[in-house]
């Protein structure tokens, strides 16, 4: 029998609107909340485990949920049918798709990470924009990366913003989250050549670099650039050629200039 | 002598406002608001007419609003001081900057554009994002674009969230606004190559196409991507192989990657 909820005061009500508000609790407890059909159907082929789904019959159909319920093989969620009133309060987005998922988020960490023969990674440094990691991740998954790697993170994964402006690309991605010196550690290990997106003048262009071996393309915040750590410990800091008046290129941008340039140099095989 | 202003319903703070808010008021009045200093400084060297030039004393120290007048020669703004209240309720920016500037907007239509004898132009075909808009502006600044041409704009370019998106790129570039009718026009009387960025199986891998000559690169909206109009009339479509679960690069993404590989076939030489 399918659980209902009208209740603003409900606790689950309170608990949906804490791990979409709060990182401190999706990484407490280890959950976090997925919006939208598309989405929680990414995240299911991606190998999440999905609890709970809260539905609102007045905006989704019958026939649309159970459809996406047909998708779940395996893992059984427990249904919720939220009223309209305690919907629009808990979703996100409002009322536009009317289906939330409470799910397990995957803390994936560095030594997890399975890699090809001939790895290309990103590896992102504290990138603290929402909408910046989510482009990042859009570009990951458009040139079948290995893995994104995001150092010294200032934010979880499961910011409803990022999940968002990923447009579910947090789920087709391999991401991991670590230090900069397990991430160093890992490269190193591995032998996968490293090279740091840096703005100065010591730096090469990018187009001269090869990248058909294994390769991690390296950014850093737009504010900030890079951290010393990094460029010491680079094969090569590479550059962007600029020549406007302004020279600042989003972060995102940069990144996908680097990764394509990498694409292409590898005949964009897999 | 400075004029003052201490009170909310000045019409000038009320002529702000709507600058700042309504793209119909600042077509109207063929005005725009420019905030800080840097944006403001920009402007200047890009040629634009500031009329006006509102300061918060409280905010902005005297020695740096002194060099910044400095930098106004020919024209000389009127200076109006606003009181701490008054300035941040003008300002979309809050107490950041502590500078605002009225500004005469410019309207280069297409048959205005200077072009060297090698042009490579961006056309945005109906951008509605100003975020996106920011960030393909901060890209054809860094890349020295010939142009950048909007095709039917959705919005002006005047918009605060453009203006602040582009970190000023918006008067470094020479841009455009025109019909698609007119930017064919202009592309095939000036026998440019049409470079249409489309997502469909019949389009030819970007990295396979020789961008030496004159070249226009379009591109659509994340949405609906590029009317057929373009797709009929381009030298060639091209398409970014993608090889991920969901295949959406940014609409700012996938202009920069097609961008700088035409820069690099051309040896980043302007």
């Amino acid at each position: 029998m399918t659980k209902e909820i009208s209740s603003l005061q409900n606790d689950l009500v309170k608990e949906i609107i804490q791990l979409q508000e709060k990182s401190r609790v999706r990484k407490q407890k280890g959950l976090f909340i997925i919006e939208g059909q598309r989405e929680i159907l990414l995240a299911l082929e991606g190998g999440y485990d999905i609890r709970k789904l809260l539905f609102c019959e007045e905006i989704i159909g019958k026939a649309v949920l159970d459809q996406l319920l047909a998708s779940f093989t395996g893992i059984q969620p427990l249904l919720v049918k939220l009223s309209f009133k305690v919907y629009q309060k808990v979703a996100h987005r409002k009322t536009t798709e009317g289906i939330i998922a409470i799910t397990v988020a995957k803390n994936l960490s560095i030594s997890d990470l399975s890699l090809s023969k001939n790895p290309l990674i990103l590896v992102a440094e504290a990138s603290e924009k929402p909408g910046n990691i989510g482009a990042l991740l859009r570009t990951a998954d458009a040139a079948h990366l290995d893995a994104v790697i995001i150092a010294n993170p200032k934010t979880d994964l499961y910011n409803p913003n990022i999940i968002r402006s990923s447009v579910g690309c947090v789920f087709t991605n391999q991401i991991a989250l670590g230090s900069t010196d397990e991430i160093l550690s890992l490269l190193k290990e591995k032998q996968i050549n490293i090279f740091t997106a840096a703005l100065d003048d010591r730096s090469i262009p990018y187009d001269t670099i090869d990248y058909s071996k294994p390769s991690a393309i390296i950014v850093g915040t737009e504010a900030t650039g890079l951290s010393e750590q990094w460029l010491e410990n680079a094969t090569e800091n590479v550059i962007i050629p600029m020549q406007g008046k302004i020279d600042s290129l989003n972060v995102s941008v940069s990144a996908a200039i680097l990764i394509f340039e990498a694409k292409r140099q590898r005949g964009f095989q897999l």
